[in-house]
C-alpha cells in the first residue's frame, strides 16, 4: 500500500512554546489530568466520512481536495482509504474512528453486492485494527444520501424504503459488532419534513420509533452491548427534523420506551443550529442521564447551515469538557471529529493541521475544565446560590410536604423578599473563567 | 363610568366589499362554517395586558398611548379598565377575555393588600360578566415582572421566591374559578437561565414541575375543572427558557406526570422565535393530544424578539385553523389576541383597527381552512402518499410482527425501489392552497 | 429531437375556478392590467441552471431528478437541453430565458475547447430563438463552481484566476450579445471570504471593481447596450460575500464609478438571507434609481440557507409588483425564476407544476398591486403623512435655507409637539391590504 | 456628596495570579505594549446611560438595581450621578466618559427648562473634570426615547419633530464642546421604519442626511474640531434602521458628501445583530478610512436583540485590538463600554465586577493582538498569499493597463491554474492564534 503522507511525521507533544506547526502544544496524551491520562479522557476519534471522503464539494462548487487515494476502482479505493485512515490515526495518535456503511464502501447496483463489498472493506479494517489496536467508537448507516431516502428512511411514506433502511441498519449493526464497536448512531437527516402540506407527522414519528426498536432488538440479539445514540439536529437537509435538539429527543425516547437503550450523541454545530449553546445541549443530556458521546466540531453562529468546522474555540471546548467531567466522563462514547477542513484547505497537510488544531483546542479545554473544578469558585457559587433548598421550607417543598396554602402562609409571613436575593454575578463568573483560562 | 370610545360604533359585518374601516369584511359571527357559527368556532378573546395596559413602551422609549382610563388613582383605574374592556368587547363582539393578576390590579406594598385590591377589581369584573355574559377564557399570575422574580419564580434559587410565586398562583387560581374560567396558563418568562455558570438546571426543572403539581392539586381542590396550559417560549426575557417549544414542554409534562392536567397554549410569535412555523407547533401539540388554546398574534421572522403583532398574515391564520379543525376544535381553549398595536399606532381607534384586522384575518383563515378540507385534494394526497402502511409489510411493521431480518428479506426481494416513489409535490400543493385562498 | 414532455399540453389560462392542475388560474397573458398586458409587465424567464440542470442534489444526498435529456454525451446533452428548454418555454408561454456559460455547455479540458463547445450550444439556442421568438433576458458566467475559484474569482489572491475569470466573462458577454441579451449579471458567490485571518479585504474589493470595469469596457466595445447587474447575496457559499445587500452594493458601485452601467438584480431569497424583506431590497434599489431585474423565488425565513423555492407567497409577490410598478416597470429586466423544485419534487411534471405555481402567484401579485394603486388608500395615507414637508419650515429645510439655530427657534416656539402626531396605522394598512387581496 | 461605594477600594493591577476579585489581572495601565502604555492605547470610557442610569428594566420586568443615587429630586439626582460617576471612574482608573443629553439631566416640561437644567448638570461635570482630569470621549442627543420620536427624529414625517431633534442636537453639541469632547455620535434608533406600507424611504434618507449636514455646519461654527460618528445598528427598536451596518453607512455618508466629517462608531453587539462579526465591521471601516471609535460590549449571537453585555470573550477583544492597531490606533475615539450588567447583577459591586471583566478582557485582547503582530506568522501568510499582485499581469491589472482581451490571452496561455493555488489554511491560522493566546 505504501505511505500516503510521506512528508508528515508522527505528531508529538512539544509544549506550548513549540514553533513546529506539526506538533501538539497542549495535547500531551500521557499527561495525567484529573486522575486520568489525556488520552483516556478525551478518546479522540477520526470521522471516516469527512476525513477520508470529503473533498470540499459544496452546493455551489465541486471538490477541491483529492480523496481518490491513488485508486480509480471503487473497491480498491475503499481498501486504500482504510490504509490511509490508519496512517492518519497513527501519525496523530488517534485511537478511535467512526464510520457510516457507505463511507467504508460505496453503493453498488444491488443490496447484496453492496453488502458483499462492504464485508470486504470491513475485513480490511478488522485486519488493520488487529495490527494497530485502533478501536471503533461507533458505526452507523447512511440512510440519507441515496435518492430512495428523499422522503425519509424510517419516516418514509413508503414501506419499501423503510424496509430498505432496516436492511441497511441490520448490516451496519453487524459490521459494528464485528469491529468491536460499543456505539451505534441514528442521525435522522431525512427524518423530518419539507412541508406539512404533504406530511402525516403522527405516523412518521411512530414509525421512526418502530425502526429504532427493531434495531435495538436485533442489536441485542447479535451481542451488541454498547449504547445506541440519537444525534439531534434541528434541520438541514430537511426543513424540520424530528430529532430537533436534546430535549426533544429525550422526550421522544421516553415516550416510546427507548430511553434505556439510547443516549445522545451531541454535536456542537447542531446545537447552535437549534439556537442552543453546545454546553446547553450537553447539560440537558447530562441532567437527564442521557449523555452519551460527542461530535466535536464548531459552527458559525452567524451562518445558518452546518459548517462542521474543526473546533478551535477554546471557550466552547472548555465548557464542553466541564460537562463531560461532571457527567463522569465518557463510558462508551468519545470525541469524534465530525469536522471537515474548509473547502479552501484542500491540501493533504491540511488534514493534519485541522486535527492538530481541534485536538489541541480540546486538550486546552480539558486543562481549563479541570482547573475550573479544582479552583472551585464557580461550583461553590452555585452551591451557595441554591442553599435555601437544603433546609426548612425548601426541604418541605422537595419532599412534597408543602401545599400551595403553606406557601401562601410562608409568603405572607415573610413579606417582600426581594432585598434578600443575591446577585447572579454573571460578569464576575465570566471574569473568573477568563482568569483561569489565561493563567494555565 | 361613561363611554370611553364615543366615536366608535359597534363593529358589524358588512361583507368583503365594505369600504367602512370600522366594519368586518370576513368575520360574520352568526354565519355557519363547517357546522358551527364562526363565533362558536373562533372563540376570540381580548388580552387584558396588551389591550388595557400596554402603552407602547419599548426598550428604547417610553409609552405613546394613554392607558390611564381617566383615572389617576390606581384602584380607580383598575375599575375603569374593566368598564373600558367590556366596552371594547361589546363593540367588537368579542365574548372572552384573559388576564394576569397584576393586569387586573397592580402590586401594592404587601401581598395581603395586593390581594385585597385584586378581589375588589375581580368583583367589578364579575358584576360586568353577569350583566353582559362575557366569559373568562383563562387566567394567570404574572410571576415575571417584579424584581423578586429576576432569577426565576418556580425556578428561583430562593425558596422564598418560590413560595411567593405559589401564593400568587393560589390567588390567581381562586380568581379564575370565581370568574368561571376554564383555563389557567403557565408562561415561564423567568423560568430559564441567563448563564449556565450560575445555574443548577436539574434542580430548577424539578422545582418548576413541583410548582405546577402544587397548582394542579390546589386548583382541583377548589373546583377548577378546566385545563392547565403551558405556553412555550424559547427565550426572551431570559437567554434560555425551559418551556422552549411544544416538543420540549410535552416531554417535560410527561416526565413529571403532568400530562393529564396540562395542555399547550400555542403562541404564533413564540413558535417562530423557536424557529418553527406556527403550524408546526400546533401540529406537534395536536399529534400528541396536547392541543389546548392559542395566543393569536404574529411575529416578524426577520426580527429576533417577540413583536406580538396583530395577526394579519392569512396564510398563517388559515393553516392554524386547519390544525384547529383537525384537532376537533377548541374544548376549553380559544383564540386569545396576545397582540399589541405597534408603538406608532397609539390612537384609541387603533385598538379597534387592530382587532378588526386580526379578527378578519382569522375569519378568512377559518373560511379557507374549511374550504381546504371540503375541497379534499390536500388530505387525499396525504392519505394516498402513506397508503402502503395500510397493508402487507406496512401492517406487519405497525403491528410489531416484522423483525429487522424480515425487513432485510423484503428489501433483498424488492431490489431498488427508488423508481416506485411518488413526488412530494410541494409546489403543486402550495398552488392548490393559493387556488383555494383566492377563490373564496 | 422529439418531444420531451409528451403528457404535458400547452398550459392555458382557464380562470380561477379551474380544477385543471395544468392550467393558469390567474395568469392571463393577454389580459391588460394597468395599461399593459400581463405578458409585457411580468416578463417571465426560465432559468437554465435550475430547470435544465438542477437534479435535486443537496449537501446530504445525490440527485433525484433525471436531467440527462436522453443523452449520455455531454455535447449532445447540451443540445437536447436547448430543445427541452424551448419546449418548456413554449408549453408555459414563457418568453425569456437566462443562462450561465456552463449551463449551456459544461467545462471541457481546456478553455479553448470549452469555448468552442459553448459556441456550438449557443448556435443551437440562436437557431431556436429565430424559430420561436424567445428572448435572452440576461447571461452570466459561472465563476464559482470550478475549484479554481475556491478563493474567489475577481477577488482571488491569484492573478491567474482573476485572468481566467476575465476570459470567461469575455466569452459570456460575447454569447450574450450574440443571443440578443440586454442584461449581464455578476453574482459573486465566491467574492467574499471564509476568514479574515487570511484575507486582504481592501485589495479584494478594489480588484472586484476592476473586473467589473473591464467587463463594462469590453461589453460596450462589442455593442452591448443593455444593463450590467450585480446580484446581492450576503453569504453562502462563503462566510461573507462583498455584495451583501442592495445598500452595500449601491455604495460599492458608486465608490468605484460603476453606478452608470450597473443596476441591481434583486433575488427574494437573498434578501431574506440578508435579514431584509424582498420589498425592502426592491425599495432600496428603486429609491436609488438602481432597480434592474428580479430573481423570482422565495426562501424560508426559518432556515439559514438559499432554498430557492418557487415563489408562492402572494403577499411577497404583490409587494414586489407594487415596487416594480412604482419603479416604472422593467426596462431591460424581467422576472427570472431562479427557483428549483424541491428535491422530493423530482418528476418531470413537477417542472410544470412549479412554474405554474410561481407564474400564478406573480400574476396574482400583479393584480393585487394594480388594485392597491387604483384603490389609492395606501398611497394617500403616505402622502398625507409627510405633508408637512411641502410647506413652511419643511420646504426651508429641504431647500437648505434653515440652520440648526432656526430649528431650535422653531422648536422653542412650537412647544411640545407629540400631541400633533398622527398614528402610523400599521394594522389598518395591513387590513386594507388584506381587504384588497381577498376581494379581487 | 460623600462616597457612594464605600466598600470598594481603588482597583489595582495585581497580575494574573491574583485571587482578589477587585483587582486587574491583565490591565496594567502603565505597562508599555507596542510602544504605548495600555492606558493610552485602550482609552476606556464609562457610559453614562447604562452605568449611571440603567436599572435592569427589561420588556418583561421592572428595575432591579437602585440607581437613585440617594436623591428623590431629579435635579439633585443628576448632580449625584456626576459625583458617583467620577467616583467609579476614579476607582477603576477610567479616563473618559460618554453621555446622551438626557442621561446627564432628564426631560422637564419644556425645552427651555430642560436645557437650563442640562446646563446646570453640565456645570457640575465640568467642575469635576477640572478637579480630576477626566475627559469627555463623545456626547450625543437622545432622539429616540421620547414619544415625539416614535416615527423618527431626522426621519420623522413631521417637520416639527425634525426641528425638535435639531434643537436637541444643537444643545448637545454645545455641551460637548463645553466639556472638551472630541466626538459627537449619531445613533439612529428611530431612524428607520416599522412597515414600508406607511413609509417614504427616499424622503426619509434625504432628511436624515440634511440633519447631519446641519449638525456639522453648526458644530464647526462653534469650534468643534473632533469627529462626528454614525453608529450602525440594523434594527431594534425599529424593524429596519437605515444605519444598518458599516458598509451601508459608508455608502450613505459618501452619497451625501458627509464622509469628510463623519467616521464610524462600531459596536460589537450591533455588528452581530447585522449578522457580521465585530472584526468584520471594524475591517470594513478601517479599509474605508472611516474607523473612528468603538462601543465595547458583546451580544449573544443565539439571541436576536441587543443584550449589551460586558465584553468577556477574549477572541473578539483580541481581533478588535488587532484591527485598532492596524488602523493606527484611535485618534479621537476610544473604547466606550456601552455595556450593562445583567438584570440579575443588580448589586452596586456588580458595576465594578463588570468593568473589571471588560477591561481585563480588552487588556488581554491588546496583549494578544500585539503578540500576533510581533509574531508575524499571520501577516506574513496574507502577504504571501496575494504576492502575485505585485508583479507582471497583477501590476498591469492594478495599473489599468490590461484589458479583458489581455486577460483572455493570459488565461489561454496559462492553461488550467488550479494546481498552482495555495491552501487557504484557515485551521492552521486559527491554531496559530490559539497558540499565541495561550502562551502569553
Amino acid at each position: 500500500m505504501g505511505e500516503f503522507f510521506k512528508d508528515i511525521p508522527r505528531v508529538k507533544y512539544e509544549g506550548r512554546t513549540s514553533g513546529n506547526p506539526l506538533s501538539f502544544r497542549f495535547y500531551n496524551p500521557d499527561e495525567v489530568i484529573g486522575g486520568k491520562t489525556m488520552r483516556e479522557t478525551l478518546k479522540f476519534a477520526l470521522s471516516w466520512w469527512h476525513t477520508m471522503g470529503g473533498d470540499g464539494t459544496d452546493m455551489f462548487g465541486s471538490g477541491t481536495a483529492d480523496k481518490s487515494w491513488n485508486a480509480s476502482d471503487s473497491a480498491e479505493r475503499a481498501k486504500n482509504k482504510v490504509y490511509a485512515a490508519f496512517e492518519i490515526m497513527d501519525k496523530l495518535g488517534i485511537e478511535y474512528f467512526c464510520f457510516h456503511d457507505r463511507d467504508l464502501s460505496p453503493d453498488y447496483g444491488s443490496l447484496s453486492e453492496t453488502n458483499a463489498k462492504l464485508d470486504e472493506a470491513a475485513e480490511v479494517v478488522a485486519k488493520m485494527q488487529a495490527e494497530t489496536g485502533k478501536k471503533l467508537l461507533w458505526g452507523t448507516a447512511n440512510c440519507f444520501s441515496h435518492p430512495r431516502y428523499m422522503h425519509g428512511a424510517g419516516t418514509s411514506p413508503s414501506v419499501d424504503v423503510f424496509a430498505f433502511a432496516g436492511a441497511q441498519i441490520k448490516k451496519a449493526l453487524e459490521i459494528t459488532v464485528k469491529l468491536g464497536g460499543n456505539g451505534y448512531v441514528f442521525w435522522g437527516g431525512r427524518e423530518g419534513y419539507e412541508t406539512l402540506l404533504n406530511t402525516d407527522m403522527g405516523l412518521e414519528l411512530d414509525n421512526m420509533a418502530r425502526l429504532m426498536r427493531l434495531a435495538v432488538d436485533y442489536g441485542r440479539s447479535i451481542g451488541f452491548k454498547g449504547d445506541f445514540y440519537v444525534e439531534p439536529k434541528p434541520k438541514e437537509p430537511t426543513k424540520h427534523q424530528y430529532d430537533f435538539d436534546s430535549a426533544t429527543v429525550i422526550g421522544f425516547l421516553r415516550k416510546y420506551g427507548l430511553d434505556k437503550d439510547f443516549k445522545l450523541n451531541i454535536e456542537a454545530n447542531h446545537a447552535t443550529l437549534a439556537m442552543h449553546t453546545f454546553q446547553h445541549e450537553l447539560r440537558v443530556a447530562r441532567e437527564s442521564g442521557m449523555f452519551g458521546s460527542i461530535d466535536a466540531n464548531q459552527g458559525d453562529t452567524l451562518l445558518g447551515w452546518d459548517t462542521d468546522q474543526f473546533p478551535t474555540n477554546v471557550y466552547d471546548c472548555a465548557l464542553c469538557m466541564y460537562e463531560v467531567i461532571k457527567a463522569g466522563g465518557f463510558t462508551h462514547g468519545g470525541l469524534n471529529f465530525d469536522s471537515k477542513a474548509r473547502r479552501g484547505s484542500f491540501a493533504p497537510e491540511d488534514i493534519f493541521h485541522s486535527y492538530i488544531a481541534g485536538m489541541d483546542a480540546f486538550a486546552l479545554g480539558l486543562r481549563i475544565a479541570d482547573k475550573m473544578i479544582a479552583d472551585g469558585r464557580i461550583d461553590k457559587f452555585v452551591a451557595e446560590r441554591y442553599a435555601s433548598w437544603n433546609e426548612g421550607m425548601g426541604k418541605d417543598i422537595i419532599s412534597g410536604k408543602a401545599s400551595l396554602a403553606d406557601l401562601e402562609k410562608h409568603a405572607l409571613a415573610k413579606g417582600e423578599v426581594t432585598a434578600s436575593l443575591g446577585s447572579g454575578r454573571q460578569e464576575y463568573l465570566e471574569n473568573v473563567m477568563n482568569a483561569i483560562m489565561f493563567n494555565l
